[in-house]
């Protein structure tokens, strides 16, 4: 065995629009010690990434890990990036186009770093640490705000030329539907996402002023969340059925398309709405077989994700523990 | 230089329901010598695949080529392809379910055999000594009976663990629609296919009997071929001009998602209809912006393929070739 102050650590970074989580890592990508900031983003990157940096230096301290034992630093974020490095795009941040962030952050830490898409980290960490352990070909989806999926080829992150790899949520299932946030209308994601499913459920609420969902929430939306809405399923609630039945006939939709596109071996449910997984994969494959090919559909392996709230953190820490498998 | 009987050369080999077109290509895949018999495939994979390989040494005999030059044998079909070797399912052929066609054709030829779906050999052939050469990450569209996509990841062949990847020409855009080969009812290729061209303007010629092409076509409609509405679009006749826009928008529809989900370089025509490529392409692209992300459109290269009427031949033998390249 090592001598402790020579035991290499990773971090793991999940930069959101309003909190960023930072973890510290063993190379199991067993979390030692995590913490929450808000990201400020508007104080511009080099403000947040110093905070973030310090953040992690203080954390080590109090772990007794010597910043000699950080080996790289992972981060995500909920945007488009290129070459593991560049942000080409990311909504949530003012930070411009095509910013390289891998870059800021090593002239900060002076430390390795990676920077993914948030879903493709998840897909790396449920790979070699979750549900895709023993697999090589795995599609992650993550449905929360938006849907997006992490695609795994031969073990590794397929994040595309422009970092687009995965925005399934951006088919278009209704040219006469909802702007997206994405410029396009009619997005699967408006449909198939937390948000898609607040929405209509808020809509069918006041519409139909019938069932015990609607009996709890017609004077409370802003109380809606989505969890609610998967129990009020389970109790029978039409409007409940009704929204779920329709969301999870879009995500088989997409997925589908997937499936005849990428072929892959398992897909793995992830994000907010993960803790429904076992009910969204028994709808979703009802669906199914009318959007996927049947022989893409012969052996897949449907699971959801065990990294739970841990995913992002390590997801991110994924991304350098990858490069120093054996 | 070599010595001429050290020459090195690669048999390449398209296997379709009707006829089979065999090539012996150089290392530059300079085709010198090509063939074309019938596959005659109820006969058996045994028969079919031994007067194959009759063809090839009495083609090499004729070049002065001795068998030990022959360096090994890529075979496309169409159908799924699973590991490079078992044939999982092509409806043209009655060979049964995952069929061995490697082992047989090693048996037999007592040569190294690759096999692969024919779309996906001929992106690699593309890749490797036409349109696509320079590039990493390619999707070649071919466009014929059927439509599907040969995806190139990394300069790799993804073929899915099922061998269904890049079958995009069954997303389904019709629920209503018509039922296609593949068991489900209203995929893209039943528009967005020679196929589909074809259907769509004899219902048109029929139901409005006006324009040029009608007046052509209207008691000879099993004359019809694909390159006549290409034709007749060149010359402003109205049903042309709806079946050709109509195409376009649902090719653009399922580029829109592979852009989406895969993110590549380059995207390659290819097939039968790739003689109007140029065409395509102009619209195609004014109907893309609509269903495919802003980013992923950004810096986006489309492109007729290159190896034509030698794409099947070439393909193949890329196969093999793609293994000895330094």
């Amino acid at each position: 065995m090592k001598p402790n102050h020579l035991i290499e650590y990773y971090v793991g970074i999940d930069i959101g629009g309003t909190n960023t989580k930072i973890g510290i890592v063993d190379n199991h990508c067993n979390i030692l010690i995590e913490h929450s900031i808000k990201t400020l983003s508007s104080q511009g990157a080099k403000q947040t990434f110093s905070r973030i940096w310090q953040t992690v230096q203080d954390m080590a301290k109090t772990q007794n890990i010597a910043t000699d034992q950080l080996i790289g630093i992972g981060l995500g974020i909920p945007g488009l990036v290129v070459n593991q490095a560049i942000i080409s795009r990311a909504s949530n941040f003012s930070w411009g186009d095509n910013f390289n962030a891998k870059q800021l952050m090593e002239e900060i830490s002076h430390k390795f770093v990676k920077v993914e898409k948030d879903v493709n980290n998840i897909a790396l960490g449920e790979l070699l640490f979750g549900s895709g352990q023993g697999f090589n070909n795995i599609i992650v989806i993550s449905i929360g705000t938006g849907l997006s999926a992490g695609i795994i080829i031969d073990q590794k992150i397929l994040s595309g030329v422009n970092g687009c790899a995965g925005e399934f949520g951006h088919i278009v299932v209704n040219e006469n539907g909802l702007k997206c946030g994405c410029g396009l209308t009619g997005c699967l994601e408006t449909y198939a996402s937390a948000t898609g499913i607040l929405r209509e459920t808020k809509r069918l609420i006041l519409e139909k002023q019938t069932g015990i969902l609607s009996k709890h929430f017609y004077h409370h939306l802003s109380d809606l969340e989505v969890h609610h809405i998967f129990d009020f399923y389970n109790k029978n609630d039409d409007i409940a059925i009704e929204v779920i039945e329709k969301f999870c006939k879009y995500l088989a939709y997409g997925l589908g398309i997937l499936l005849n596109t990428i072929d892959p071996e398992l897909v793995i449910f992830a994000g907010g709405v993960s803790k429904s997984a076992d009910l969204i994969i028994q709808k979703v494959k009802t669906y199914l077989s009318r959007y996927a090919l049947s022989a893409s559909l012969a052996n897949i392996q449907m699971k959801p994700g065990q990294l739970l709230d841990s995913a992002g953190i390590k997801g991110a820490a994924s991304l350098i523990i990858n490069d120093y498998r054996i």
